[in-house]
């Protein structure tokens, strides 16, 4: 599906309430007509000395939640098992066979929706809650391992445009501090609607991704800045009416001085990258369409694409525009679901077709969800700031 | 009360286990007598948007907990109204008056220890869970304000003797990058039982204690580092055998190379300092008197002293160590609890009338908690490094 239809000379973007009713889905519907495979292990979501949720290898979570009075436990996994209470006491359930890669979720008990205590806490869906990862057979690209570290930085900056201290999450790679002489080109990265700036670092993995990117000389060393992209004050309906305006003023007048003048930056438009997902896609196709002087490289991680109308429309993009890069998951694509900004690989294909520089990627057996985007930052980065 | 009896000599603490009783202990034992003040306002700790839990001018915290089924509801803070529910069908309760500051807490649904869906999330108690900030008459200091702001800084070391790449937290004081000439001294900084390297720079607003007071000019501007230490792996009881040397390795030998050899540290014995909170402030004890030759600056927050026989016991004291600085909330001092360390007060004056630089410090009404951990840190920071 596509999310998006932006007209990038307006202010204003509609977008489908699609984006919603998406959100926490993921994977297939399936029913639970056979017994889980019996190969369950703790999942590395989960919080220290936590043996459950677990994960089998069918991609099935595994829940145990201690409620002694309760009347009923449940997740909100669609199409979950029934939950009932095994010798322990414990109520236990699980899930469908979910993609691979992290979801999240919230437990229900009598009625209440409240986090998992056994795992870990992300950001997303406007709450501080639970969420899994499910191994993926390519997760060794976002695993820790004993490789060169940059560091993610957590920062303030001053926003005269909001009267607030902002903050902001820099990855820095390694080696920044050993070569101060060094100066280093810039990501502007952004999180997706119902998430904040600790998306693209916790849940993201951008620095591990980035650290073993480059470790294996697939992509050049770059500074990556992530902060809040304002997506959250609108509920929905009210996102019809999205103003790109405050966010933009935030990110362009304000975080970019800021960084550029505390950062070992190329602080030029060729040095300069925006990306994001969904609704971040969103933001980055308005802000750099309208500051083609500040940014020459675009990521959209399903959340729309670039069409040739939108390059017409938009003077300067052939000359200023050094590389698109539009991904969705599999999932994503295809069947009955309206692509209102137009077929994202058409579109690619048409800009390829009036030379510029742009590519399209698909994340197999994903959905609306970070295994998807996790993917999309490493196929992006080797792409970007190539001289 | 006194939590530690150390024996610096050896590789084993006694430790009372007081420090489990105590650990989510704060405050006053009051009855729910009266009606609480009316005049409730949202927590910082909130999660964003949410309009539960508030707080009222006597320190009481009210809960709203959405649980239509529920039979029960409640929360872990001991003397607590009971729950009921409101004409909007959630469950309303509220707590005795708090100490100001920073408290852990969970939710209680039918039997099951939830965190509280509309609180941050913090770890503590061994989980990641709920908190509430009271607003207390001195929050000022530990506020974020427009200054000059250092930077948290996430890295990752590879660790041989556990062989883990591990995460520690790094405060460079700002200016940092501007000045690429300058070398800083190191604090290396512990969490208690239960909590993690997030504790500090969290919970324990690190960074901005330290900018306020580099911005007013009360404090040299030193970097801070901070790392799990290894406390969790032994349970209540098992910490009478607590084995500091996995801890003293990774940290001695391992984290601090790491540090000196990735920022611009001055790498040496009188600019290196340790300090910790609670069992981490045994920890600081333990390894420091162990490692004279490797740091000069030692600070206890609520978590023991050090007396004229531990000086006597350990050789090159007196030369060695340039600053003691120990620390308690005044509600852990007195009565009739035991100062198994003997008492810190007059440990401290012991340690003067030997000529030895020593510091007491005690926060006034509040007890084992994080309002006494974070004026403890803006009380030592000025008495570090002073030449």
């Amino acid at each position: 599906m596509t999310l998006l239809n932006i007209q990038p000379n307006s202010m204003k973007a509609k977008l489908s309430l699609f984006v919603f009713a998406s959100f926490l889905s993921s994977g297939l519907c399936m029913a639970q007509d056979k017994a889980p495979v019996d190969d369950w292990k703790s999942a590395s979501s989960n919080q220290p000395g936590k043996e459950y949720p677990k994960v089998n290898s069918e991609g099935r979570v595994k829940f145990r939640i201690v409620a002694p009075e309760a009347k009923s436990v449940g997740c909100t996994f669609r199409d979950s098992s029934e939950f009932t209470k095994g010798e322990d006491g414990a109520w236990y359930g699980h899930t469908r066979p979910l993609d691979e890669g992290f979801h999240y979720y919230a437990i229900k008990i009598d009625g209440a929706e409240v986090p998992d205590p056994s795992s870990m806490m992300f950001f997303g869906a406007m709450r501080w809650g639970s969420a899994v990862e499910v191994p993926a057979h390519d997760q060794d690209f976002y695993a820790l391992k004993n490789v060169p570290h940059g560091q993610l930085r957590e920062i303030f900056f001053y926003s005269k445009s909001t009267d607030t201290s902002r903050r902001a999450f820099v990855y820095t790679p390694p080696g920044y501090d050993q070569n101060p002489q060094q100066r280093y080109p810039v990501l502007y990265l952004q999180h997706g609607w119902g998430e904040n700036e600790y998306g693209w670092g916790v849940q993201g993995r951008t620095a591990w991704i980035m650290d073993n990117l480059i470790a294996e000389n697939k992509s050049k060393p770059f500074i990556i800045v992530m902060t809040y992209g304002m997506t959250n004050d609108t509920r929905p309906g009210g996102l019809r009416n999205f103003d790109i305006k405050p966010f933009e003023t935030v990110l362009v007048d304000e975080l970019i001085p800021y960084v550029d003048a505390n950062f070992r930056t190329i602080a030029d438009q060729p040095h300069r990258a925006m990306a994001g997902l969904s609704m971040g896609g969103m933001e980055t196709k308005m802000i750099t369409l309208k500051n083609l002087n500040k940014f020459s490289h675009i990521g959209l991680f399903s959340g729309g694409s670039i069409s040739m109308e939108d390059v017409d429309k938009t003077p300067g993009f052939k000359e200023k525009v050094k590389m698109v890069f539009v991904s969705y998951g599999s999932r994503e694509l295809g069947g009955d679901r309206p692509n209102r900004g137009g077929d994202p690989k058409a579109n690619t294909e048409a800009l390829k077709a009036a030379g510029i520089n742009s590519h399209f990627y698909v994340s197999q057996n994903t959905a609306h969800e970070w295994q998807s985007w996790r993917r999309s930052l490493r196929e992006i980065a080797p792409l970007l700031f190539k001289d």
